[in-house]
This record gives structure tokens, C-alpha cells and sequence, in this order.
């Protein structure tokens, strides 16, 4: 499996394509089968109770996803979230960053899928799991 | 089926609970079966292309059923999301505002379940819908 | 929205058309929005404790979105599910018929997304709910 | 972490306290962070077009998710499975035998939850994907 996009590749297009979204994001780790995108909370982030707020690890995962996708085809525009089913394990420290990495299962003509693991760095813990699939649109000729 | 929290006690507990997430939503209606949350997109709830984006739709859903689980039980802190599943199914214009109708189809004593449904105002089709379970800590007593 | 396949139809169609699965289906109700279909549970439904299994309540929610489908296209041959996320909420009796509703909320050119609710009959518990995803085949020209 | 059943153990449970379901299943493989179920499809398994159904699949990640958590806890009796989301990626081959990687990720007081990866034997294709949660019952004193 070669990748279409390196890690500077993606860095550059999650830095310029995705307004205020790529500043809370940074590409953590590229290999051959998931990217790891690292999400740095600010006050944003956080809820009642002083943890990671779950539409921040939803947004966490879905762009995963997105750049793991990116990583296998390069710049694919408008591909779009069609489902994500989220498992919110343990409340993440507000303090911490947050790993999600992404793995592509299944690279179709028109669907993307597969699963997002988040954890703090240098844990083993799970604090969520996500599956996704996004529609890729047709390649205009 | 009554009501533990009226339309005026839940939209003051978002104004006054959710610090800036309660801004970009208001209580749109209540009655015995369902909480509707209204979300006024801004610019950042906007993906490119110019449509609301999912995990501002994320936001929407996880918010209204949460509200739908107070209005049952009064207000329950620190109820937590433990799953959602969100499908996707089209593209919601930047400039209209979005509804999300939640339902909880069960409310046990660690579990509340049920699912929401998300439209423009004033328009049958259904824009995504999600299904949600959050853990309802047991009461101190 | 009219329908495609009347209640007789789709009722053949079960018969015909699906082997063993068919014998344990029967169609219960259709009209413009939704198709019901029952399960009427013998022994291989029922699980440890006497309730009506989880695969046996997937199954009855796969084959009613599948019907619901079919209702509004026609005879679609092989569409297939290609995403599921179902809620259990309550143990179904093994001795009551369960009502599985599908509704399909988008009927899209490549994908049908909806929903199915399953209770006993005459009751409004909700005993199960599943939002369903299946992708339909290009038409053969 | 160590384990509260062995494989021998698990395959006496499987053997005795499933009925019919365990004459189709066994289990295939067992370490410290997942256990393996392994489904050999038979002709109740199959669809139209000679693939393994959908709802078999579900039977095997709901059975191979219960067994990872019999694996560490002992056996629980009447664990019941409140989610569970499974994206459907390839058509299994009907005269394949599907292999099904349970991992638990979260074994809570009250929840578990982790995930299923299926696969043909010695193939690296994922079949498909299946997020779950169980609900474990309170210790009976």
C-alpha cells in the first residue's frame, strides 16, 4: 500500500484547507496503514466537568478519517461523512491532548471505511472508538 | 408522560449551563414526546462548500438529547454520552437554520436511549438522524 | 409518495423470495411512509432466558428496511446493507410477535438510510430501534 | 492482563450454553487482548447470491464480543448487548469460513465495550466491522 500524500503533504493541506478546524489539529504519525491526528484541547474543547467534550472527539475522528483517506488517494475534494458511530469509553483529561488514529478498511469506488481509536499519548486506554464511512464523490474526467 | 423542566426552565439551563455552546442554540419546542433544539449556523459551523458541517450536527443532536433527558428528569448533571450513531444524508445549507427532534425511547435507571431527527424548519425532508445513549449517574441521595 | 409494490406484492415477494428467512416474516402493514413487518418467534429466536435473540431482532430490522425499499423502487435485486447500528432497550417477551416499522427518510441514486422501531404489538414500548444503510446497484440499462 | 477463562473453558461454554447457535460457531483463537470466533457457514447462512448473510455476521460479532468478555470476567451469566453498529465493507464468499477478532477496549463495572473485526482465514480483507456494548448485571452477593 503506497500512500499518495506524506506526512508534510497532509500537514500543508490540514493547515490550509480547513480554516479554524486545522488549528486545533496537527498530523501526529503517518504509516502505511493509519494516520494519527493529534488534537491540542483549548477552552473550546472542554464541558461541564472539566473533560474533552464529545462533538470535540467526534470532529477528532471525522477528520482522521478524512486524512487517512487523503493519505491513500491524495486531494480528494468533497468527500462527505455519510455515518459515524461513536463509543465514548472514558472522560478525556481537559488537560491532555488526544491521539485519534485512523485505519481504512475498506478503500471502494464510491465509499470509504473503517475506524478511529483515540487515546491520550503514551497510553494504552481507549477513550473512544469510531466507525466511519464517507461517500467519495465520482472523479470528474 | 409529564414533564419535569418546561420550555422557560430548559432554556434558561442552556443559556446559563453550556457557556458558549448554549449561544449558537435555543429550546424551539417541547412537548410530552420530544425536545426540538434550534442551531442559527455561523461561520464556524461551516464546512467548505458552504454547508453545515457534521460535527456541528453532531453538536445539535448530542445537545437535544440531552435536553430531551432533562426534561423527564429534571435537571441531571453530568449525564454523559456513551454512544451515538449519525447517518448523514444531505447537505444542509449554511443560511437556514437546522432542528433537531429528540425522542427518548427509553429511560432506564443507568440508560436513556432514543434518537433524533434533524430537518430545515418548515421542511419534511430529513437532513441526518442520529441514535444516542447516555449513562445516567445513580442519584445521591 | 406513491408506492411501488403493494402489500400483496411484497408479500409474495417474502414468500417467494427469501427461503428459509421468509417462513419466520410475514408483512404486516404498508402505507406511504413505512412498512411493518412481524416476526412471529419459535425456538431458534429465542435465547438464554427466553427472549427473542439480538440477531433475530437485526434480522427483522434488515429485512423491513429492505422491504421499505422495495415498496418505493420495486424489485430491487441485491441491494445489500452496508452499515447498522441498532439499540437493544428492553427484552422482548419469547412468546409475543415483534413489529419491526422501517422508514426510509432518503432514497438517494446510490443509498436508502432510514430507520426501524420494534415493539410487541399494541404496545407503544419501544423494545429496539436501528438506523440502517443499504447501497443500491446501478440500474442495468 | 490475565485471563478468567481458558480457551478449552470457553469451547466447553460455547458447546453447552448456546443451543443451536453453538453448533455453528467455535472458537478459534484466544490471547490475551481478543478472542477469535470462527463461523462455518451452512446453507441457513447464505443470501441471495450465494454470499454470507448480514445478520449471520452480527450472530458471529455478537457472539465473538461476549465471549471476549467471558474471557476476562468469568462467565457472566445474562450479559445482553445494549449497541451495536456494523458496517458491511465485502461480500464473504459463502464456502469460506469468517473469522470473527473480538477486542474488548472498555470492561467497566457496568459496560463493555470493543469492537469485531471479520476477516476469511488468512486473509488480510476486513468483511466487515461491528462496534458493540454490553451491559453487565450487578454481582449477585
Amino acid at each position: 500500500m503506497t500512500l499518495a500524500m506524506s506526512h508534510a503533504a497532509l500537514s500543508q493541506h490540514l493547515e490550509q484547507g480547513f480554516g479554524p478546524v486545522g488549528a486545533d489539529l496537527t498530523i501526529d504519525a503517518v504509516d502505511e496503514g493509519s494516520v494519527t491526528l493529534r488534537l491540542c484541547p483549548h477552552e473550546g474543547h472542554i464541558r461541564l466537568g472539566g473533560t474533552v467534550s464529545g462533538p470535540s472527539l467526534f470532529l477528532l475522528a471525522d477528520v482522521a478519517f478524512y486524512f487517512a483517506i487523503l493519505a491513500r488517494l491524495g486531494p480528494v475534494e468533497m468527500a462527505v461523512t455519510t455515518n459515524a458511530s461513536i463509543d465514548f469509553m472514558r472522560k478525556p483529561a481537559g488537560d491532555l491532548p488526544v491521539l485519534g488514529t485512523a485505519t481504512v478498511h475498506k478503500l471502494g469506488r464510491t465509499l470509504a471505511v473503517g475506524q478511529v481509536l483515540m487515546r491520550n499519548p503514551g497510553r494504552d486506554a481507549v477513550l473512544a472508538q469510531a466507525s466511519l464511512t464517507y461517500a467519495i464523490p465520482p472523479k470528474r474526467d
